[in-house]
This record gives C-alpha cells, structure tokens and sequence, in this order.
C-alpha cells in the first residue's frame, strides 16, 4: 500500500499565489506526484522568517484538480509552512517541499532577508527534504525555462534519496538551458548590503523614505561560493544548516564576559 | 580629539518604540555615552530579518535631550537599523549597536523568528559589536531590574573590548539579580515550534486562524545550550555568525546532483 503511495509535495513562495514562478513549479511537481500549495494572497519579498502573530488569518481555495490543490494565506511565507503541515496536511507525510521559484536569486545572505529561504528553511524542520527555488532575473516576466528544467532536476534527485532533514538554497542563472553550464554545490558567499534611501515628500509635504539597496561582495574571486557560480554560468546548490553559533569566538568570550 | 569622544551607541528593538524593555537599556546606554535610537513605530515581534521592499518609510523624532535622541521608524527592526546606519549616522562611527531589550526569550530557533535578533545580526553588518538583549518574561510589565543590570555589564565590556564585528544573542532568566547565578557562554540550543492553529469566526462567518505554537527541545539535557542556561538561572550568551552553509553535507550531495 504505502509502496504505491503517490508522493506527496508542498509548495509554497514569497512572490505570492499569482507568481508566474510559483506556477511553473506547480507544473514541474505535478509530474512526480500529488500538490498541496499554500502561498500568501500578496508579494511578501523581504519578509525572511518572519511570521504573523497579532492579527489572524484567512486561508483561501484558489484550485482544486486531482491530485492538486492550491490555497492562498493572508501571511507571510513561513505563515503558509506552518498552515501547511500543522494544520491542512496534519497526519500526512510530506515527501518533498519546494519554495519558489523566486523571481531574483537568494545567493549569499540574501537568505538571511529572504522569505522564499525563510519558508525553504521552516519547511525542513518539519523533517522532510526541502527546496528553496530562485532564478537570478527580477523581471516577472522571466524566461523560466532553465528554472523549471533544473527544478525538475532537482526534485527528481531529491524526492528519493532518503536525505531528510534537508534544506537546499538552488540559484539558477540568467540564461537558457543550453548556456547553463550545471550545477555546482557551492558555500554561501559572504557580503552585505548597503542601502540607499529615496527620500521624497508625499502629497501632504511629509518626508518618506523608500529602502533601495546594493550587495557588497566581500570574496569575489573565491571559486566555491554561490555568487561566483551564478555569475559564471552555473546553478548554485548551497546545504543550509540553521545553529548561528558562532564557535570560533566562544572561548575569547568567556575570557571577556 | 578622538580620545576625548563620547561612544555612540544606538538602539533599536522590536517591541516599538514605547516599550518598557526599550526605555531601559536607553537608560542604561546613556551613561556610557551619546545614544541615538530608532525604533519601530508598532510591534514587531516574530518579523524575523524582515525589510520592506514595497512602501516607503515615514520617520518620526519622538525625544531629543542632550546626548539622547530617539526616532520611530513605520518599518521592520531591520529597517530600523538600516535607517540608522545608511541615513541617520551616515558618516559617524558606532562605537556599540543594541537591540531590546524584548519582552521575551529568543534563545534557540526563536533566533530565526525574532525581530530582535534579526536588527541585532544586521547591526554587526555595520562592523560594530552588537548586542540583542531578551528577558525570558512576555509580561509588559516584568520586572526589568536584572537585565538592566546584565546590559550594563554586556555594554561595559563589549564596548571598548574591541572584538567587533561581533554579534551576540543576550537572554537574561526571569528573576531579581540575586537569583541570576550570572553569565554563560553558550552554544544555540536546537529545537523548533509546532503550532496550534486556534480557529474560530469573524463577525461574517468566515473562518479566520491564530497562530499559537510550543518550543520543542531536541536536547533538554545539552549542558552547553542556551535554553539550559535559562532554565538553570544563567544569563546565555551565544556568539552569532550568519554563515548557514551545512559544510557537512557537500560532499553527499555532489555525488547526488
């Protein structure tokens, strides 16, 4: 019986229900099983791992095909995570969970701000292999060839090789398939931003500010790294781990503290 | 001239700019030297990492006194400290950056969840040493004294110890200074949140949900976590680093992909 079983898969993204990404990889998934989508009503960009706790939420049906479903949550991506497997799918195991595809890559820390890693990383620690999808083009109307066939890649590779808990920041580049010279398991590159901010007066004479960044890349030259895999053709596959200890400094600190 | 300079230090957190846990460390910092502080506007607890992307920034002077000036910002933590960094002190060094203190633990996974902790990593992106301070007691209205105590002594030490950048997550134990058996230097307790979804109607019948979870410890008995230090009357001290590259998984995963 359990043998038979189809594959059961979650998706969820941060561009919301409407995303043009979030869509192809509904179709990818499809192929390898059963989909159970929850994604936010609206784009939730930037908001990380960050969850809604002072106001409630409303859970939508959107489609319901065999074999598919798909809802939308007026939260944030990890909202939908945790809507997902503690409440929808209580009692189903979850074969595989996707996040994406994102529209802009989440290379380097922009995992940190990210909320398509953010659902990616909630998703593991429900204890199954979970996939974080961004394609390097913030356009909405992104080519998505090369995404969806290494999404497919990836999920085919994934699904059944017993790596549970996992967590997988994938980057695929700019390009088509045949420019795209594979995937590479890469380090998260180190660097930062440094904003910007657009001041402008609103219509009542009142100063606003709007938040407009650039990443600094602290180690452009060092091979192992996301960023450089994505700027030289390749799809990057970073391991995610979550323990910010940072280990190296406990020893001085205990002197000091 | 540089010798003679009072520290700047600045403070943000995520409980806003009127909470209780904000005003005292305010406290605190002022005698060690200028403080400048930008707050949220409103809550912002569970933001995680959190920026916004999709509407502009309104910032608000809300006290000036000699050497002391506080802002509320209508953004994230994050944004708080961006504003600061980026706009506010363009061109000033910040001798010690703070977060809190929060009403509220945010040891172990809530690292990834808190907005506390999350100004507190981009803080240390700025090449200061930075400091989130959390008191294991939600009550607005706990009692402060040990960990105004315990963020003077952080402050003292942190701030000419020069170590920065440095990151570090602070969590003082409910309870008055002489119960505190003092500070540990920790690692990050592993664990993560199931949640209960408390559903019920609004006013037109449409079911809404409340997100509700509980802390699950993966190692009750670890000696050298943070959540052990809580629990047995220590204040926890975990260094912080943001590199979540799983090392220990490249390998296998290069022969699968």
């Amino acid at each position: 019986m359990e043998n038979t079983r189809k594959p059961l898969i979650f998706i969820t993204n941060d561009d919301g229900v409407n995303s043009r990404g979030l869509h192809a990889v509904i179709e990818v998934a499809r192929r390898f099983g059963r989909v159970v989508v929850i994604a936010p009503e609206t784009v939730q960009s930037g908001m990380s791992h960050a969850i809604t706790m002072y106001s409630p939420l409303f859970l939508r049906e959107v489609r319901r095909e065999p074999n598919l479903e798909v809802y939308a949550l007026s939260g944030t991506p990890v909202d939908c995570v945790k809507m997902a497997f503690d409440h929808l799918l209580t009692g189903q195991q979850v074969d595989l969970a996707v996040s994406g595809i994102n529209h802009g890559s989440n290379s380097a820390i922009n995992i940190l701000y990210s909320g398509t890693m953010g659902a990616a990383i909630e998703e593991s620690f429900y204890g199954c292999p979970a996939v974080g999808l961004s394609l390097d083009d913030h356009d909405p109307q992104a080519d998505l060839e090369a995404a969806t066939l290494y999404a497919e890649r990836i999920i085919e590779r994934v699904l059944h090789a017993g790596l549970a808990p996992l967590c997988l920041n994938v980057n695929v580049p700019k390009g088509k398939p045949n420019e795209i010279k594979g995937m590479r398991v890469c380090r998260q590159n180190r660097g930062y931003w440094r904003e910007e901010f657009f001041c402008r007066q609103d219509p009542r004479g009142k100063d606003y500010y709007w938040l407009c960044g650039s990443f600094f890349n602290q180690e452009p030259q060092a091979e192992d790294t996301d960023e450089w895999a994505l700027a030289h053709g390749y799809v990057s596959v970073v391991p995610i781990q979550v323990d910010l200890t940072d280990y190296s400094r406990m020893e001085r600190l205990r002197e000091l503290l």
